[in-house]
C-alpha cells in the first residue's frame, strides 16, 4: 500500500467515529430525544463537530493529501483510494475556508433548528421559526462566500455541492425544458379528474395497522431489517451510520392511507442503496451516494417507477386490502391504481403526484436562488412561496404547515438541495428505460420478484459509493449520462395511458 | 477563578462531549440499533474511546491537575470545583495503568458483549456467552492488576470503585449480619405463604395497556418526561445525558403484571435521582449519583419503600384496576399489596421481594470475589450458581436463563457493581426512618402527592451529584453514615405485620 495513503488510515477511521457519533446524536434527536435535551446536547454537539473539525483541518492531513495529490502517487491508488483522497480534498476545501469556532457555533445551531422548525411547524406559526432560519441561512451564505472565487455565484457553489458539475445555468434550462411539457399535460389532464375517486384515501386508517403494512412494505421492496430499523419523525428521512446500520423514518396520518406508504417504499430507496455500498467502502468517506440527486433517483425509482405501477400492487393487493378490509372494500385494484398516481395541484411536495412535483422543487428553486442573490429577505418568503404556488400551481396555502414550514431542509441546512429531487426523478425514468431492455421488469414486479432488479442496481449503481460521480455511474450503465427526455417520455406515455388522453 | 481550574474547562467540555456520544451510542444499542450492526458499530466506539483516553491521560492535564493538587491552590476552588477535581484525579488514577490500546480494545469488547449476552440469554444458551464473558472477566482482572498496589486484594479495588471506602471486610461483615436476620424471619414466613394467592399475576396482561399504565406510573413517581424517555430492553436501565436528558428502559411480559410495574418504578428511582442533580454540576464530572449505592438507595426506595406500600396505591389502585378490569376484577386492594410483597425463594434477582433479594446479591457478590482470588473459573460459574442458589434459597434454575445468564452486568463490565444494590436497600430504609421522623410521609402518598417527598430528597441527597461521598451525604442529612440496623428494623417490621407473626 502506498505509505501515505497508509499514513491516513487512522485519520480516516477518526472521521469516520465522529461522522457516526454525530449522526447517532441528530438522528436520537429527530426521533427519540426529549424535549428539554436540546440545548445541552447541542453543546457537545457543538464540541464533536469541533473535533471533527481539527482532524479534517490540520497540516498533517493536508501535507499527506498534497503528497498524494501528484499523477506518479495518484497512479499508484487503486480507483478507490484514488476516489477517497479526492473526496477528503473536496471536504478540505468546503471547509478549511471556515473559522473553526464558525464551524462549531454552526454545528450548535443545526443541532437545535430542526427542533425549533418542528415545533414552529405545530404550532402553525412562521416567526417562531423566523430568527433561526435567518441564521441558518445567513451564516450559509457567509460560508459559500467564504469559499467562493472572484464573482462565482455563491448559489451555484451550493448546488455544486449537492450535484458535482452541475450549475443554475444547466438548472434553469432543465426545469424550463420539464414546465414546458408538464404545464400542457397537466391542462388536459384536470378536467379529467372528476372521473378519479380517491376520497377513500381519507377515511381511518389505524396507526398500528398501517405501521403492520409499512414494515412488510419497506421489506418486501428489499430494505433489509438486519442492517436497518424504521422510527418516526416529522419530516420522513434516511440515515446512515455504515452499510449494517441504515434507518429511516415515516410519518403516519391516520387519515391519510397513501402518505406513509409512498414515504415508506421513497425512503426504503435511499435504504436500499445505502445498504447495498460495498464492504470496502462502507466506514470511509466514499461510504455514501455518489450526490443527492444519485439518492433522489434510486428513492424516487423506488416511490413511483415501481411503487405506483399495478405490477407492483398486483402480487399484493389483497394484502393490501386485508390489512384495511373494512375501508378498501369497494376499491378496485384499478381504481387504486388510478388514485395513487392522480394529477392534481397539491401543496404538500412530499405527497405530490410525479406530474406536478417538479412544480414544487422549481418554487423552491427559485426561492432559494433568490434569497443567495439578495433578492428577498426571510420575512417576504412566505408571501412569496404563496405566490409561487398561485402562478404554478393555482392553489394557496390555507397555513404556514402547508405552506412555508412544510419541510425541514432549510432547518436542517439543506441548501441547494431540492433540484436533487427533480434531478432524481429524471435518472429514475432513464433507468425504468434501461431496465426495459434488458430485463423483463414487468413480469418480474408481477411475480413479486424484485430481487433481479435490486442485483442489478446494486451491481452497476449501488455498490460503488461515491467513488464515482452520479454521470460516470449512468454513462457506465446505461451509455449515456443524464438525458431529460426519457423523463419527458416517461410522463407523457404514463399520463396519457392513465387518462387515456 | 482560578487560572488552572479555568484551563481545566475545555478539557473537561471535550470529556463530557465524549461521554455523551458513548453513551448514546450504547444506549442505541441496547435499545434500538440492528442486529447485524454491532461489528461496525463498535470499531467507531473504540475509536472514540481512544479519543476520550486521550483526552483525560495527557500531561496537560496532569500538569493541571497537579498544580491544582496543594492545599493552597485547593483553598481557592469552590466546593464543587474541589470534587470536579478529585473526580478527575481518580478517574486518571483508575485509567492510566491501563494501556492506551488495550483500553480501546476493551471498550471494544464491551460494546460488543451486551448484543451476545442477549443472544445467549434467548438461545438459554451458557457456551455462546462464556469465551466473551472469559474475555470481559480476565480483562477486568488485568486491569485491576495494572493499577492495584503490592499485595491489594483486586476485588477490593473494584468494590472501591463502585462505592469508595468499602471493602470486602466491610460487606462480608454487612451481608453476615443481614443473613442471620433474613434466614430465621423467611423460615417463620414461608409456612405462612400458602394464605397469598398471586396467581392473578400470571394472567395475560397486553402488552401496550402495559405500556400506558407504566408511562402513567413513572410520570406519577415523578419521573419528568420532557427531561426524559422510556424504552425496552432485553434487562431494564437508566442511563443519562445531562439533567435534561434521562432515560430507562422497561422489559414488558404479557404473563407477569408485576415485573414491569415495579422495574419501572425502580428506574423511575434512578431518573429522578439524575434529573434532579443541579444545573451547576450536570455536565461536569461530578454530574451524576455520589456512588452506585446512593443510586440504588434512590430506586429500591421507591420501588420498595413507596412502590409496595398500601398508602402509595391507595389513591391509584381504581387506576390500576381499571386498565385491567377483567384480570383483576376480583382483587381487593389489601391482596395486592399482599401478593406484592410476598416473601418466597424465588429465581430472578429483579423480582425477587424485599427479603430474600439479598441472598441473591450475596450469591452474586460471592461468585466475582471467588472469581478475582482465583478460585473458580468461567466454566464453573453455572454450576457454582445453581450450587449456591440450592444453598441460599433451596431452589435450583431449571435453566440458564433463569440461572447465570440472568443479569446483564457481566455483560457490562459491571464488577463489582451487585453490593452497591443491597446498599442501596439498606441506605433506603435508614432514609424512610428519616422522613417518618420529619414529616408526615403517610399521608403525602396517601394523598397522591409526592412533592414534598422528592422535594426534600432533591435538597438534601439528589442535588450535590457527585461532589460529596454517599456517607458524607448521609450524615448530613440525617445525622449519621450507613447503618445497617435501620434496614433490619423495617425489614422486621414490615414482614411482622404483613405476615401477622
Amino acid at each position: 500500500m502506498n505509505k501515505h495513503y497508509e499514513n491516513l488510515l487512522p485519520h480516516m477511521e477518526r472521521l469516520n467515529a465522529y461522522s457516526i457519533a454525530l449522526t447517532m446524536l441528530s438522528w436520537d434527536s429527530e426521533t427519540q430525544s426529549p424535549e428539554n435535551s436540546n440545548q445541552n446536547t447541542s453543546k457537545a454537539i457543538g464540541t464533536l463537530a469541533a473535533e471533527q473539525y481539527q482532524i479534517l483541518i490540520n497540516d498533517e492531513m493536508k501535507d499527506l493529501l498534497s503528497k498524494l495529490n501528484t499523477k506518479e502517487e495518484m497512479e499508484t491508488l487503486s480507483l478507490d483510494q484514488a476516489a477517497i483522497v479526492k473526496k477528503l480534498m473536496k471536504s478540505i476545501e468546503q471547509t478549511e475556508a471556515i473559522p473553526a469556532d464558525e464551524f462549531r457555533e454552526f454545528k450548535e445551531l443545526i443541532a437545535n433548528s430542526s427542533r425549533i422548525w418542528a415545533k414552529a411547524k405545530q404550532n402553525n406559526n412562521f416567526d417562531e421559526f423566523a430568527p433561526t432560519l435567518t441564521k441558518v441561512l445567513e451564516t450559509t451564505k457567509k460560508f459559500t462566500s467564504y469559499r467562493a472565487k472572484e464573482n462565482q455565484d455563491l448559489y451555484d457553489l451550493l448546488l455544486d455541492d449537492n450535484e458535482e458539475g452541475f450549475t443554475s445555468e444547466y438548472l434553469t434550462a432543465f426545469f424550463t425544458k420539464i414546465k414546458e411539457h408538464i404545464v400542457p399535460l397537466l391542462k388536459k389532464i384536470i378536467p379529467k379528474n372528476d372521473l378519479i375517486d380517491k376520497s377513500f384515501n381519507t377515511l381511518k386508517f389505524p396507526v398500528d395497522k398501517q405501521k403492520e403494512f409499512n414494515h412488510f412494505i419497506a421489506e418486501y421492496v428489499g430494505f433489509n431489517f438486519s442492517c436497518g430499523v424504521i422510527a418516526e419523525s416529522e419530516h420522513p428521512f434516511t440515515t446512515h451510520f455504515h452499510n449494517h446500520d441504515v434507518r429511516f423514518t415515516t410519518h403516519y396520518y391516520e387519515d391519510n392511507l397513501e402518505s406513509a406508504i409512498f414515504s415508506t417504499i421513497h425512503e426504503s430507496g435511499h435504504g436500499i442503496y445505502e445498504q447495498n455500498i460495498s464492504d470496502q467502502l462502507t466506514m470511509t468517506p466514499v461510504g455514501c451516494g455518489a450526490s443527492m440527486g444519485a439518492h433522489e433517483s434510486q428513492s424516487r425509482f423506488f416511490e413511483n417507477i415501481i411503487g405506483r405501477s399495478e405490477a407492483f400492487w398486483t402480487p399484493i393487493w389483497d394484502r393490501l386490502r386485508g390489512t384495511f378490509s373494512e375501508q378498501l372494500s369497494s376499491i378496485s385494484l384499478s381504481q387504486f391504481i388510478r388514485a395513487i398516481n392522480k394529477a392534481e395541484p397539491s401543496l404538500i411536495r412530499t405527497e405530490a403526484d410525479e406530474l406536478t412535483y417538479t412544480l414544487h422543487i422549481i418554487i423552491r428553486y427559485e426561492l432559494e436562488r433568490a434569497y443567495f442573490h439578495n433578492e428577498i429577505t426571510v420575512e417576504e418568503l412566505p408571501e412569496q412561496w404563496n405566490k409561487k404556488y398561485k402562478e404554478y400551481l393555482n392553489i394557496t396555502p390555507p397555513d404556514m404547515k402547508q405552506g412555508i414550514l412544510q419541510d425541514t431542509h432549510w432547518s436542517s441546512g439543506l441548501l441547494g438541495y431540492f433540484p436533487s429531487y427533480a434531478l432524481g426523478s429524471a435518472i429514475a425514468a432513464q433507468i425504468y428505460y434501461h431496465l426495459l431492455d434488458i430485463m423483463p421488469f414487468e413480469q418480474y414486479l408481477l411475480e413479486g420478484n424484485l430481487t433481479p432488479i435490486r442485483t442489478y442496481l446494486k451491481e452497476h449503481f449501488h455498490r460503488y459509493g461515491a467513488t464515482k460521480t452520479t454521470n460516470e455511474i449512468l454513462k457506465e450503465m446505461m451509455g449515456e449520462p443524464l438525458n431529460v427526455d426519457y423523463y419527458l417520455r416517461y410522463l407523457e406515455e404514463k399520463y396519457t395511458k392513465l387518462y387515456c388522453l
